[in-house]
């Protein structure tokens, strides 16, 4: 069951100019980590139920990197599952197709796994299981 | 100040196809309906307390049609506001470039102001007062 949207990813350029850009349009920063998996460093803003994650390359391998060499801005819808096996397995069922086999680890220690645009009308969808 | 995310515009193709992929995901859609004022029509998908909006062009002027030229899939962040003027009033003075001096009508009937990309590291942002 899809319980609410987790987090947006967006990829910036310039962790520090981004984080100007949000507190100069109100919001606030919480936290900022590395997440060596992904290769980015992560800024956090809570948003309601929600955070927006601003997301900085730390190496040109990641996918981020990758992402902003065609452009920054929106990169991913976040939600957060109860069970991310069976949520993965009814999507697959269902003609989903998965970039993830099983769940991996993303930030903070959760299993994450990725849905392939081209199931979600152009948008790459994150689950996760808190 | 801002209170939640209130909903992701997704632009989309073909709403028939989109519905079909989101509805195979786990994902409801609630209801469908007309926005004559963007030119597009809307599918309201809730997830928690915000909503994914499938938005499908009626007409090639549409900013949507245009977004769909280049690429499909996110298209823009809506946050809900307790007081949109006050609002961009804080968001211009901090130095943010809004591509609305005054609020305009949105779906619903709400009043609806964007913030232009640049001052949101790519984001296309939407502030909405209900």
């Amino acid at each position: 069951m899809i319980l609410k949207i987790d987090h947006l990813g967006i990829a910036v350029k310039d962790m520090m100019e981004a984080r100007r850009a949000y507190e100069a349009l109100g919001f606030r920063i919480e936290a900022e980590h590395d997440v060596p998996t992904e290769k980015v460093k992560a800024a956090f803003i809570t948003v309601g139920e929600s955070h927006l994650e601003l997301l900085e390359p730390t190496d040109p391998t990641s996918a981020i990197a990758k992402f902003l060499e065609k452009r920054s801005g929106l990169h991913h819808i976040c939600v957060l599952v109860d069970d991310i096996e069976k949520s993965m397995a009814e999507m697959k069922a269902a003609g989903a197709h998965l970039l993830d086999e099983t769940p991996r680890i993303g930030a903070g220690g959760c299993r994450v796994a990725f849905i392939h645009p081209k199931s979600a009308a152009g948008v790459l969808l994150e689950l996760k299981q808190a």
